[in-house]
C-alpha cells in the first residue's frame, strides 16, 4: 500500500476533481431544496437544508479529520454553488418534478465524485486506505443523511436506498487500480464510473440490501 | 476589504460583547430548558438541552473553524451559565409562561450577540466577510435547530419564524460600516441593534418569508 | 487540583483501558446494530447504526477537543470491532432477545469505560477537571443519543433512563481520589465499578430523575 500517494490537500490543485466536485455540489443543493419543497419550507429554510445537502458530508468529513476551517469556508465559490443550486429549483420549480430522471443521474455523479474526494482527502491526511474509504462514504452519504433528520424522517441510506453500497464497492476498485500502480486520473474516472454504474443499476432493477427479517 | 480588522481570539478581552455573550447563554439556556418541559423530560434532560441551545451554535461553529478545544472547554463560566438559566426555569417553572413576551426579548439580544461574536471569530480565523456572516448565522441559529432535532421537530429556523434573516441583514450592516471604518465598538452595537430590531418587528407583524408554494 | 496527571494520548499505552475500550465498542455496536433491527433497515444501515452508536460519542468527543483526525481513524481495529459487533447481531438475531439483560451488563460497562476514558482524554488536553467529567459523560452518552435521532426518536438520555447521572457521580468520585493521590489504575477501576453499580441498581429497581412536573 506504500504505493498510494496523496494529492495535495488543495483540491483546486486537480481542475477535473475540482469541477467534478462544484457539479456534484450544485447538484446535491438542488436535491437539498427538493425536499425543503416538499416539507412546504420557507425559502430560507430551503436554502439551509441545500447548503446542508451539499456540503454537509464534507464538512464532517474536514471536522473529523482536522481540516480546518472546512473546505466552504476557504472556497467561497462552493456558497456561489449552493446559491445556484437552490435558485434554479425555486425559478424552475414547476418543471423540477419532470426532471427527476435526469436529477437521479446527477445525484449519483455527485455521489461518485464526493466519494473519490473523501478518498483523496483521507489518504492526503495519512489514513489508512480502508478508514479513506469509509471517509469517502461519509462525504458522499452523510449530506443526504442531515437534510433527511432535519425534515425529521429516518434518513434514506439506512432503509430504502442502495446508497453507500457503490461508494464501499468503487473505494475498494479505487485501491486495488492504485495497488496496481495506475495511472491517478484514471483510477479517479474508473471509480466515478463504477459508483455511477452500480448505482444506477441499482435504481433501475431495484437491487436492495436484503432486511434484517 | 482589507480594512476589516480581526479581533483577538480570546474574546474576554472585549468586555462588553463577553458580558452579552454570557447573558445570551443564559437566555437561550432558558429557552432550551423551556422545551425540555414542554416534552416532559427529566432534569437532567433539561439541563442537556438547556446547554445544547445555549452552546451548540457556538460549538459547532468552534469545530467547523478549527478553534479546540471549543470555547466552553476553555472557560468553565459558560457551564456556570447554563446551570443558571437551567435552575432559574425549574425554581420559576410556574411564573415562566407568563414571562413569554420579556423572554423573547432576551432571546432576540442573544441572537444578536452570538450572531456578531460568531462574525467576529470568522474574521479572526481569516475567513472572507461573506462566509464570516454565514458563521454568525451558524452560530446565531443552529442551538436552536439542535435544540429542535433533539426535541424530534423539525427545526423552527425552516419554516416558522424569522430568525436567520435578521443575523444576515445585521451581517452586511456589519461589513459596509467597518469598510466604511466605523469605530469598532459602535459597529457591534449597530449590528446587535439591527438584528434586534429586524426580528422584534417580524415577530410583532407577522413576517414570514414566502413559502414555496 | 494540580495533582491530576494527564495520561499520555494514545491510550494504547494503557493495555487495561484500551481493551475495556474495545469491548465497550462492540457491546455499544450490538446496541445499535439492535435498534437498526426493530426499525427494519437493510444490513448496511445496521452497520452504520452500529458505528455510530459505538464511535459517535468519542468521535464528538474528538471533534470539540480537536484531537483529529478522530480516534477510529487513527487506529482501524475500532472498524473492526463495530464489524464484529454488527455481525454477531446479525448471526445470533434469533438469540439476541434473549440476551438482554446480560446486553444491559455490557451496555453498562461500555458506558463506565467510555466515560473514563473521556475523562482521562479531556485532562490529557488541558481541560478543568469539571469540564472533563461533562466530556465524560459526553463520550458515554451521545453514541445513544445519535443511535436515537437516526432513529428518529427522542434521545432515551432525554427522558426514559438514569444514563448520564452515574457517569457525573463517576467523574466526581474520579476527581475526589486523584485529588487525594489514588494510585492511577485503581482509581480507574473503582470509577467504571462506581458507574456500572449506579446505573444496574437505576435499572433494576426503576429510579427515574423527577420530570419537570
Amino acid at each position: 500500500m506504500e504505493t498510494l500517494k496523496a494529492l495535495p490537500n488543495d483540491f483546486t490543485f486537480v481542475p477535473f476533481l475540482f469541477i467534478m466536485d462544484l457539479i456534484g455540489t450544485i447538484v446535491f443543493a438542488i436535491s437539498g431544496a427538493l425536499a425543503a419543497r416538499e416539507h412546504k419550507m420557507d425559502i430560507f429554510g430551503m436554502f439551509i437544508i441545500a447548503s446542508v445537502t451539499g456540503m454537509g458530508g464534507g464538512t464532517l468529513r474536514d471536522m473529523m479529520i482536522g481540516s480546518t476551517p472546512v473546505f466552504w469556508m476557504k472556497q467561497p465559490i462552493y456558497m456561489v454553488m449552493i446559491a445556484i443550486g437552490a435558485s434554479l429549483t425555486f425559478i424552475f420549480r414547476e418543471k423540477m418534478l419532470y426532471l427527476r430522471k435526469s436529477l437521479l443521474l446527477f445525484d449519483t455523479i455527485g455521489l461518485g465524485v464526493f466519494t473519490i474526494i473523501g478518498i483523496h482527502k483521507g489518504l492526503a491526511f495519512g489514513l489508512h486506505p480502508a478508514i479513506a474509504i469509509g471517509l469517502g462514504a461519509v462525504t458522499g452519504c452523510f449530506g443526504g443523511a442531515i437534510r433527511d433528520i432535519l425534515c425529521n424522517e429516518v434518513p434514506a441510506i439506512l432503509h430504502r436506498e442502495i446508497y453507500a453500497t457503490p461508494c464501499l464497492v468503487g473505494g475498494i476498485v479505487f485501491v486495488l487500480l492504485r495497488s496496481a500502480n495506475f495511472e491517478n486520473n484514471w483510477v479517479d474516472i474508473l471509480t466515478v464510473a463504477v459508483i455511477i454504474v452500480i448505482r444506477l443499476l441499482a435504481v433501475k432493477y431495484h437491487w436492495q440490501l436484503p432486511k434484517i427479517e
